[in-house]
């Protein structure tokens, strides 16, 4: 038994019962990308939070404890996503890498934005030509440290 | 002779005489992020683009007539970056790809975020327990249709 | 349970029953190419095409939900396809491709044919020197822009 | 020296001269799809389509000897193509890969689409929504046989 | 279940009962390479051989409707072979490559050996220093034409 | 300097003067196979035969060394071959993979048709219904054996 | 069923009844070596050694019959193994690998060292600081020849 | 300037003046099994050796210093090798990997054979059946212990 | 049944039961760094040792014996790790790779640092600007040889 | 021209005079195993730093503006290393990579240990049995937080 277990479980229920994202995440009271992640297997909950998503989706005393498990992350099956959705953000990674590069280390030096102490909100924007995804990403710099 | 060429010695004058990418994207009227995508070899210019680079840059009549050529696209030597900055985008990609796909389909329904009707804006964000990168990434949502 | 249990039943289903694609889709009331990419688990139906695709192939009340679920998408099972008829079309790409970018970009400029505003037709074309594969292909057009 | 020595300077010539691929065609005699893959190096020359292609690029006797010298083709340098425009087409034969294969398959038995008695004919589709790219791929179908 | 399934079953069958390929493709009337090549899961029968392989393995009705369906072809688990006798005939494909590449062009002019219309005759060789297999391989020449 | 330089200037004097294989192999004395294989870097040649294939290419006194070394074999430059002619042997191999190998142990038990002690011979074979590349592929049989 | 489950067997049940490969091999007749390669499913058995190893195991009368049938062979999961003991031989032919090619042609001039005609010899060389494992190999030299 | 330049000096040297390896090894007074790593990059030198190494092959003073800097070891330039004879010994790894970790551990415990205090030895062998290869090998057994 | 099937129940019964690995190594009476990776199938166990370890984990007799069977090591299902955690240490090597291998030569010339006469112990470091991870690495050296 | 270049210059010109990367720390006034790392185009230099660095090589003026320019990283040419002392550093991430991430989380919970705000410290630890090397590793914990 494992965690990708417990995951089908929780996508299984979602499908048959009708479960929207935005519905869990407002039970969990925190955002929907991350009670999403940690649905779907990439985020550590509490023993709340998985009383709270084992009640949504009929998990058992098992599986509510594998969600507060760390789970072995990354959630696709190959290093390039053949997922068209997913790999226009692989694309934007490989065509912008070099320039999102150039411009962190303009502003901040030498570093990285971290993608753990970091947030993303994703939001409908109305636009007449077609709505638009508007995503926000927040992450904190990290400077390299001489030592 | 090819666009690389024309890349390398974009790259090489900035290092040698200390120009700023804000600074060439004023210049040249747009944003930072368009502009040093644009530098790096990722997007295509207008002649009158090419000539307000070519000055800062110093590039000949013919590296300009490069710019004006779209190029084919991709900025990094692996499929799997090795540079940790952007290895942590890379990561987003990986750890968050399943959720992203899951929120935006649960707002638009399936189709795909453009990464060609897109645009980045990456800016400081100051914060007590350390400076943030704040990225927003715009793009226009493109439905499948049935036919 | 995922989506490519219910693309198995359909596809097991048709083998034993002798179920041909344009049956399916002249029920379904929409192109032979949709329709079959939808039941090979690369399309979302809506209630009544799921309703009539498993009627046509006994699909369970929770593999018609599965059925219009959004699925993760990509049908092959390595990056090269070894299947000679893939193959080809693989071959196209590898053999083609630069050209094909090279008169999309001299008629329209930078940007790209969508593969999601999309449709394919493909027919049988008589020729007394052996019948042909014809396939039409129609992507809208869509434009890098500066921002 | 080699083919690919030649594809550069063909290259250079048509940005710094401002070449159009269409022009070249007409000059061939054939179409701008076939031409276009002959001057990017994947096609066979006779020694008159040679001279007339040398004439326009101004190569050299020994740069048209190596147009009529048949070539290793594969234009692309990776397996999964990272520029927008091609992968796009490389993303149509892994969404559409198994689809393409049952229609044809259902329509013509066992075989496959040839890509070498094979045309592709690229046009601009007027459409008020925007502009579409329509191509038409016809290609020999050759059926497995016994023995 | 899928065309796999079937193809484990006649090996197991084989295997167990102790059926030979050169028997299987005299009742079959067809020559020993196409049989194996069929029973093995990359060819498809009619539903007369069908049948008639069916009796051989033992095979259900079912099974023998997934003979007459078009597999996906590809017999290997790896691109590169590790079994011994496969990844020989892989080694001649390497080192003999550009050489049948080479003499195929000087013989015929641009164009492929056709792999669909294709026969292959294996057969013993007796030599006195070791008997020697002895392959003719037999494939339409296909020119690559201009339009 | 190494033996690719050498394979180089064979070729490229080959193209430049109109060398013709078969004429090559005329003059060393052997099969046009083995002789192309030699000259394009796969076999080893004696110091009569580097003399000969020398003053054909025009080759220098230190490249005629070269041609006398054993060379680092492999003639392809990718795993799977992109040039179609020779993707289709690869496919050969994928696809009568298995079959190769069930049909060779079935007449000769466990072991492998070797590739070193081994000819090949390519020939022409005329048919109305358009002519075939045949190739008769001869390798020894090397047992397994017990120890 | 396959080979491997067979394989699979073996290893189960030399873990629980505590075999040695050593005993194995003293009541087969032949090598440790050849012995547990056939045990591990790389070699072809005879009828009395699938007794001798069968009862050894225990295995079924069908399991007999697949150890007499010749395997698709190797061993290990990735090209690149990651079991430390493995991976040290992997890195002798990967740091080695242009020395023992050297050696063998200056001794015999061109062709290899047989991985077929071969065998191997395994065993514990005392020494006061600290033990070896002393490994002779033998193969088979077979030269390339003219043809 | 690198290592591989100094290595590709001596092999050039080593092919037009017809040094052998043996030789070299026998002015350098060690087995021709190392020294000839030590030529091909995987080793490094004394200064004595360097010295030695440096008047057989006309090398620079900077050669010589390069010749005693540890290397970045490694002689292959594919994970998988191509040539015939290097590919031999990584199909031993591939077929007898798991023996080999078998017959270690029965004899010594837990542990692996070291690749770094190792030795290597190759011998012609005579046979009348054809002259074979033999190589020992010798490396110390390092037990894996718990702490 | 393999080792695997015992590491999967170990992890298990440590998830439900809430056993901890400090715990599991104080009963041991070994470092929680080798009691870890024996218990996540990396290391080998005496007997009494598996006894303790399957008490604690309600293995069966048949699981304690796998646990004293030498594993395949390896513990990761990808060559680049996916997990964020584990990349950090992949990244660790790719960046100090060159580093680590310099500063080693630089004290102690040619040779490695062991991985198996090894042992590693990771401890919290209390940090005001946050707690730290640790770890101590200790490897013996050892050294090339000539032979 | 690019950091390349200058991480060339700085190894040739530390072979070639003898520098000891220990001497070069000593003048910076860092850490051996920052400077090494900076040296080798990992790390960024400040100006003071980089006049440094360039006295000790004989830098040009505009090489030492390189210095000071943030690096592409990742210094290795391999995804696995083939060098073996690097190798076993990658061999300790595939074998402990999970029992490192069991450790950290049950320590500090999920999160990981940073390779950015990190310090390595590596030691000759002298030993009767034979010197090992000692490395302390010391990465700040950064715990994923809910949002």
């Amino acid at each position: 038994m494992s965690r990708n277990d417990v995951t089908e479980k929780i996508i299984t229920a979602k499908v048959l019962k009708g479960i929207s994202w935005a519905g869990v995440a407002e039970k969990v009271g925190l955002s929907k990308e991350w009670t999403t992640a940690a649905c779907l297997g990439q985020m550590t909950l509490t023993a709340a939070q998985a009383a709270t998503v084992g009640d949504i989706f009929d998990l058992s005393a098992d599986d509510r404890k594998w969600l507060q498990v760390v789970p072995y992350k990354g959630s696709l099956p190959t290093p390039v996503p053949t997922d068209p959705l997913i790999y226009r953000w692989y694309e934007l990674v490989s065509v912008y890498g070099t320039t999102i590069k150039e411009l962190i280390h303009e502003e901040f030096g030498d570093g990285i934005m971290s993608a753990i102490d970091f947030s993303m909100d994703m939001q409908r924007q109305e636009d007449p030509k077609g709505d638009r995804v508007r995503v926000v990403l927040s992450g904190k710099f990290l400077p390299y440290k001489t030592y």
